[in-house]
């Protein structure tokens, strides 16, 4: 399993369907970078300067919205996952 | 229900109705990006260094000034929303 | 009314006679952006670090100098105002 | 009265006599802007991140050298001053 | 052997078999930086402002997924190695 | 005599016999600005986000390297001086 | 003797015997800057921002990896040195 460090997680992005307004499917190319996701691991928490450790305010299986761009492709054992920082993480959904 | 982490508000953006000086009603393309909305659902607070969690200066309904560009436009159930963090609200109105 | 939030205040601009050394009074277009306003609203304070809230060092009415181009200028009912950080204010007069 | 905010100062340029190795007198447009000043008004001091106040090291009166283009220039009822942050202070002399 | 300071870490990078969609094994010029490393020698740990020493939460041994271009490479007898940052590691895998 | 502010100090260029492997002695024009120095008057000290006040690790009279450019030239009656911070001297020698 | 401040410290380059895969050694001009040095002195360790001095995790005679361009050259009684803070300090071999 993979563990994510400090105040981080790992995502598995959520496919949307994207059809423009016209009706139209858009193929995978056209498509925008996905936004959503859900959480498959959390980090331990972020470290602050007095040496306390602050758990997470996500968990896994929540469904999130993060900030494009975000994060680090990543491919473990054949299958892809961002990892990003909790700071990323804009709501859940 | 979205709900935004950390100190992070979702603002639904209040339209507009913008009008030049000689009294024409200006079409959408043309009018200036809405620095006015309502908060929708706010976070759980900032953590300082000490650890301690601050509850935001906002709430639920307040009408809102922001900076202009700030914040994340996200989509959620087919609605448009704003993800902007409570430190680029500028007044309550 | 506006309320400001944090360490903000709104500021009413004060226009200034602006005259030419030669005694020709200026249009609009050719004045400097005026650095003086008056206060109308003041935030609740900034958070420190340690969850403390320091009180502004500015009252409602104070006749302040700002730092040129400093906040965003915002329109509430009509008027005009601009929205600045405590710390951009220089000086009281 | 101008009362400087936090650790600010406001600062009278002091003109000095600018001559060339060779002896002669330079006009204006010529010299160097001035790095020296004295104090006329003293600010209450910064705020630290513990919320403590700390005073100025310097007192109205004194004859300062402060780092060149530091700071911003107002003009005070006719009268042309600089406003400039305690650390852009290099030296009492 | 090696010791690195801080809050870094020594790691040896593995070797990923790189194959295209296609099947065909790629030479070692076209493959992509390896992002995955196994961890040979830890630091004592990163100095937190209040003085506190806070140990790393990786072990010798780990395989890690870490961020591309972190580090950098050095060479000690003849081998190659990459030391970096604790804060660049993504998660254990 | 220039008392300087906070962790700064007012150093004496010391001059450097430079001579260019053939013996050349170099004009002045040529040479490398000097990073040697003599400390000819100290700062009160840094104050610390604790309020605390930290003297300086250099006293007068020390003969110090500091690090190239760094600082700010000043002339007070008559004769040249550096100021610079505690932070850009890099060793007594 | 050079005293460095702070979390500063001197190094003597250590030279390599830098040779190409085909056998050449390469002249001092090709040569990649050295990353490798031992320490010579040390300076009296960093102050932290709640006034405690933290002594180096290093001392005179270890022999370390630096970064590369890390540091300033100086040049004391004809000898050449670099003059280090800790942190540019990668590990000690």
């Amino acid at each position: 399993m993979i563990k994510p460090l400090g105040d981080r997680v790992v995502i598995e992005a959520l496919a949307k369907e994207e059809m423009t307004k016209s009706g139209i499917v858009l193929p995978d190319t056209v498509k925008e970078k996905p936004q959503e996701g859900k959480i498959v691991a959390v980090g331990t928490g972020k470290t602050l300067e007095n040496g306390q450790k602050v758990a997470l305010d996500v968990n896994v299986g929540d469904k999130i919205i993060f900030s494009k761009y975000a994060g680090t492709e990543v491919k473990v054992e054949g299958k892809e996952y961002l990892i990003i920082s909790e700071r990323d993480i804009l709501a859940i959904i």
